[in-house]
């Protein structure tokens, strides 16, 4: 059965000045990433800008991913908001190569999706996909809040192997810790700013902004913590984590595409609606990357 | 140039058990609604469950509105993530009849739709439409509040011709009042929670959930109001809020559904992941239209 | 029986430099307002800093508001975590000649204030006060939310004659209104930013911040509602909202102050922690008032 | 220089059916905590109701605390909405022998308590009292968020010798750990649902409600954490916890007492306007107790 652990980013997509997608700086970018201690690659997560790729351009990315990976395990965002066409969005991606497929909860009725309508839609989901599925908890997107209770049901279907958590919730991340107990089910955090606490708790991994661009420093703090380097390992995410608020809060995914061309990755323009960052932004970011010393 | 006035019915779409779309019931509905003294039709709108539609659907849904509408005004809500989807999706709309669209922000990255992010998206829409467009802020769907400022900028733009506020924030709509004052921009109310005191402050019109099981009463609210008859349409006003709490916030879309059923209309199914109604809370739907002395 | 109508300012309490009361400047406003078309004068409310009074300060002010109104009716704000305090505190104003009563909710434990809670706080006061009150419902100070079920409850009690609700949102005025149909209670706004629409669902009046620096200006706007001018009202309305938006959202209670001093009141400082304003918001609100056309 | 470290319970304050303080159980209750591994006691924190309590009862409480407690530290809540009036009941609580003092930002006007009118604040109060205090972190109550800045200035103030974060928020906790580095200043965690987490990231102890139920439960978790025992102090932390959501959210403090009385206990009944919990609630707060193992 497949388990998910380490370090994976959500990988960004870099776009050209006319909007297009940059399918070399994609490419290239693989590349890199696949050259790291990175576990695997997560394409078409929130990052990369998915919402604005046309279904074609989704399904080139999950391509060029898995063909340049060398072998790192893709895992893919294919949610959508029907069961079916989930479905038939995943098994398209796992017909290129995914292995396994992140599903967002359905939210534009966010208010309406109980447990009980969560429950059914993931379990539906799950049965009708080729591979894998993973629950993805991202209220910051979704404004769908799961719960302990979804988890301790979903942990038990066999085609549902783990959890991201993006929230940063540290007490929630601990009640789903719980929730899945005993059961083969992989929780995995979804912000660099709870990496540290998380795998304190027993998280399995990460699935990282923050990954994009500083993906060795994020792979380090995991490492550390297995090579019981507690205060090493604490120290270093304490040192990152003002990156991450940066990429992750302050200057959004444009701002996230800047350090990963500061750091050697090929960025690129966010596509519209999602504006670019000023010089004076970019230059806020150079420094907080120097004050962390990565760069 | 096309003004928007009056009371429209943002329309349910009926499904069959099966969850298909029950072409027979939406004509059927359409033709009732028609031969009302409703000023125009929303097709597509957030309660068609239109985020669970495949584009062959909506665009069915179109064209069977505009054929049965007996020449009432089509609007259709064709906003997408990106302008070039919300365009394309837009003009085949246009080229089935629609007559102006009504238009979400892009939402999925809400926190990132700055006030210079939505001016520029509206503009590329409205610049690539071939119909009129309004624009669409509903932040208990999108998580995306509007400000005034917007509405001033894009109250100038030719194609932009109103907005529909679904805040029921009274105070935003006065203060949306000032920013499109002395332009050709038509208020739209958009929740019967907010309609008396929004046709109060000059609003043109409502397009309003409550439409769709109780067109007459609201339409009747908006002809008091203009005959100066104040106190009857605020007390008209105030006898049909209840079902509107029912139907847009305690039961949601399903509960609408059931509503419509007892008001003489065919509600049909809810689409999963959205959950059918107990009997308990039909019951309840019954008791709140009887109380409310509409059925 | 006492019916409150028309508008009361909720008084600001001038401080000097050196953070005392300066009775001197509050006895010159409560004279300047007496003589206005003010129907009252609301001593101890949110405005007047109450928060920061010792028990001896707030009844020196009472005192005075009651020496200086020159026979306008006083409404006091006593409110207190407990329902003996309130008790206490407002028998000592009645006895210095307050003739009403505005009560606070308790909020420190706000999450705990269930609608059971609240019916019997407040019923034990309106049993123990020897004169009648008023409900104050404001979550922006409190958090803690009243519904209907509470007013329609409480507003039978023969000693609550009275709500008044500053929380802007209208449909939420008008749930309060039919809750309270049939009995002698007056509803009353509690913000600028709600005064007309709030007169069109049948406020009874209103107690304003802004009436404050613009007393005049918001009881023309009550009296040209009564006058059946309803157009000049809304027009006046919407010609002081901006001012309203700044005395009380924008630069806050610092702020108002300033705007009072700008329109001939004694504004004197604000007392800490709250800050005072830069000569820069100064300006902008000296601004304010001329766009607004009362300066 | 004082410094906090281990557990300490922010003690309830019983009260008899008649609304009284209990002192007799009050110090039935000191003289047990004293008997256990904790470090000291918390006097007049939010789970003492002292937001209900007359400042005569709040220095009886202090002084039975500082004569029952056994040498064992004595900390007082004794934060008030202006400095010279915190300062003023600190120092009656210091002259009783309260150690130090946990103080709460002002909080009625929470919208307008910047970082530069808290730095203010607790400089004046600092400066003004007699022992070294803490600052006070529960938003949850004061709607009042403080930030790493402030934290960062005022942890240089010679008597300001911690903060009692009672967020839950992690990424939090680890900002203000960053924000004291270096400084003589203790990070305190003042929920259990996120003790073991904070203690990984290097908090001196924890101020927890569920201590006054659970004191010998929470010693450990941070015991084990100390002798290196990391997973047992985890599992024990992840036992205990559905017992702090219970005392702190479902059940509030009448629920804490109800636990207490479980535990041995004296936990008498809430004041009003607390509502005291049902018998099923009681029923359920006995299942939740035997469920974690500790009855």
């Amino acid at each position: 059965m497949l388990k998910i652990q380490g370090i994976l980013p959500p990988m960004i997509t870099p776009f050209k000045d006319n909007g297009e997608v940059d399918y070399d700086a994609y490419v290239y970018n693989v590349r890199k990433w696949a050259a790291t201690g990175l576990s695997g690659l997560l394409v078409l997560g929130s990052n990369s800008e998915t919402a604005f790729l046309t279904e074609e351009e989704k399904l080139e990315c999950v391509r060029l991913a898995v063909e340049n990976a060398n072998g790192k395990l893709i895992m893919v965002g294919s949610g959508m908001e029907t069961a079916p066409a989930t479905i038939a969005l995943t098994n398209k991606c796992a017909d290129l190569g995914a292995q396994c497929a992140l599903i967002l909860p359905p939210n534009y009725y966010d208010s309406a999706m109980s447990t009980q309508a969560l429950v059914e839609f993931f379990t539906e989901v799950a049965d009708g996909s080729k591979i894998p599925i993973l629950l993805y908890n991202v209220p910051k997107f979704t404004h769908v809040v799961m719960k302990p209770e979804l988890v301790s049901i979903l942990a038990k279907h066999p085609n549902i192997i783990g959890m991201k958590d993006s929230t940063g919730d540290i007490p929630g991340f601990a009640s789903f810790m719980r929730a899945c107990k005993g059961e083969d089910f992989s929780m995995i955090v979804g912000t660099a700013s709870a990496l540290y606490p998380a795998l304190c708790l027993g998280a399995a991994g990460g699935i990282l902004a923050l990954a994009n661009c500083n993906p060795n420093e994020c792979v380090q703090v995991y490492d550390l913590y297995h090579a019981g380097k507690l205060q090493e390992a604490c120290d270093l995410y304490q040192r990152i984590f003002p990156i991450n608020t940066a990429v992750t809060g302050t200057y959004g995914i444009p701002g996230l595409k800047i350090a990963c061309d500061f750091m050697g990755f090929k960025g690129g323009y966010p596509r519209k609606p999602l504006q670019r960052r000023s010089e004076a932004d970019k230059e806020a970011i150079r420094d907080i990357l120097k004050t962390a010393g990565v760069l």
